[in-house]
């Protein structure tokens, strides 16, 4: 049914005869096009709830970049505010919240969210779903339910997180109670993702390296697994742990399908670990700023460090607003004529 | 000479019969002492070149905490300043630099600082080892040679350090040119402070983390290992390369004496990769927001798994300012206490 289905076979470990490659935030203010559909909404959470606007950012780069999966413009934080926390993105600061996590009542006031609460996303997975045509795969995601936890405790973004942090050390039955609140929220969530049309789910735990080793598998592998376990036997389910280096192995047991590297990780290292599942990453995003050679020396690299089977190329982190796009085109057609495995 | 020489001595790789244990920021805001001493300066700057007070607020943990070392009381950011770039400490937003590096032209006219630019630091150092009455050791510092271009160019602090990324990406000739002008400054600074008393020297690579494993090798360590052949041959050198998981093996073989390690690291881990050097850590800090009972039982299960020798005991970062001081003063009593290894 889909025209082009590399991603959905490199997920699933199946025969590729040429690496799929996305981009973190390749719908984003990288492109101008995305910059000229933003200045449509008054605000960022304007710009969220409008499925039409959502659906047009979404299909930009599969166009405009010739990337081989849409995935769904949206933010992890509409999940916190479909369980009661209302958030804003304030503009060069980033998301801050009025109010936050701070006892039981405040845990127990929280509203389970249903994905009928977050209509707007499926709307617009629905119209994106419509309007690609089959052409490419479209991607759905959460946070994970730590990242999540993290922003409703902290209020806002952080270097340490250690508000969130210190809740984990001195309240952890609550965090627990927190946590599987955010993760049925989050199961519902995705179930609707996947009716309105996602083939794919990645989950973003953004913040787990903050956390030590034992409280990454305490309070969030275990509940990312939860997701999983809901979620593969639908479509497959990609974990991506930002600096949890040390994981591989851990994550590669749950029912994932694939797993997000950031660029700190050695491809030769990922594999020993990943016990044959699929590799998802994972360059410097700052090699977009580099030279024409660079790119493509680098790129080539990388893609003879993972090998052609199961390997979805990205970078390890989303673009960053200032990448020259001729550099992100560059990267992905790179990508894509590369044969020297 | 030393009354305690513990740390000297697990440093070196020598028997101790107790661990030694010390705090990185220990001399900081968590300290009801320090807010006090550091109210007599107008600002952060004038407090860092006060020797009287920088001597007095380094002294205070080894009497109020019991740690067995001091480490002088300074920052990083003295280098740039030294080296014609002068910075600011701007409250809750941290350092701020008004000019910043850019071109060939800026790094040329960057002055390579000697130990007597940095006078007042070797006056504290020397007012400091007086006071100490050889009671402990005495740490002195400096940061990275890539940590400290990384603010050169960004200009303040950064989550992405995206900026001075792009410079190693775009202009790596440029980029080495500056760390062997930074990497003279250090050494230059670093022969003072073993003058001026200090009994042992560690290297902060505190934006480490950012870089990608090749860059680390290329742009961070190989100027680290310069500043160990130059420092090592008078006093030990430890390297605390923070979130640089895949280095340690690497930063073994330089001529370090002992390895920092950061919270997200398993010490056994650790062990199969420093060739028997020392290795330094890692409590999470968040660690001592927890209660009695927690701080007891997760400080000694580090304790047993990094053993008794080659170890010195140390957070994996600093010391954040609301942690409970009765907790932090807690920690050091369970590590000293500590037979059950």
């Amino acid at each position: 049914m889909l025209k082009n289905d590399l991603l959905m076979r490199a997920a699933k470990g199946e025969f590729v005869e040429r690496v799929p490659v996305w981009l973190m935030r390749q719908a984003g203010r990288v492109l101008p096009e995305y910059r000229a559909t933003r200045a449509k909404a008054a605000n960022f959470i304007e710009f969220v709830k409008n499925p039409e606007l959502a659906a047009e950012v979404t299909i930009q780069p599969v166009h405009i970049l010739g990337v081989d999966a849409a995935i769904i413009f949206s933010d992890i934080l509409v999940i916190p505010e479909a369980m009661g926390l209302p958030y804003q993105m304030i503009e060069s600061k980033g998301p801050w919240f009025e109010k936050t996590i701070k006892n039981a009542a405040d845990i127990e006031a929280l509203h389970i969210a249903e994905a009928d609460d977050l209509g707007y996303v499926m709307q617009a997975l629905q119209l994106t779903k419509k309007q690609l045509n089959n052409e490419v795969p479209l991607i759905g995601f959460c946070g994970a339910p730590w990242t999540i936890l993290a922003y409703m405790i902290e209020g806002s973004g952080s270097k340490t997180f250690s508000k969130a942090k210190q809740f984990l050390y001195t309240q952890p039955q609550l965090a627990h109670r927190l946590l599987e609140k955010i993760t049925a929220s989050s199961i519902n969530y995705l179930k609707g993702q996947v009716a309105a049309g996602a083939d794919l789910i990645q989950l973003f735990d953004s913040w787990a390296g903050v956390l030590s080793e034992t409280h990454f598998y305490e309070f969030s592998l275990q509940y990312m697994q939860q997701i999983c376990d809901a979620i593969s036997p639908l479509v497959p389910v990609t974990i991506f742990a930002k600096d949890a280096h040390y994981a591989i192995e851990r994550i590669a047991q749950t029912s994932c399908s694939s797993i997000g590297l950031d660029w700190t990780i050695n491809p030769h290292h990922a594999r020993t670990q990943a016990n044959g599942k699929t590799l998802q990453g994972n360059a410097d995003p700052c090699l977009l700023y580099a030279n024409e050679t660079t790119i493509v020396k680098e790129t080539h690299a990388m893609l003879k460090d993972f090998g052609k089977q199961n390997y979805i190329c990205n970078l390890g982190h989303g673009l960053y607003p200032d990448l020259p796009k001729e550099h992100v085109k560059l990267f992905v057609d790179t990508v894509k004529a590369f044969t020297q495995y």
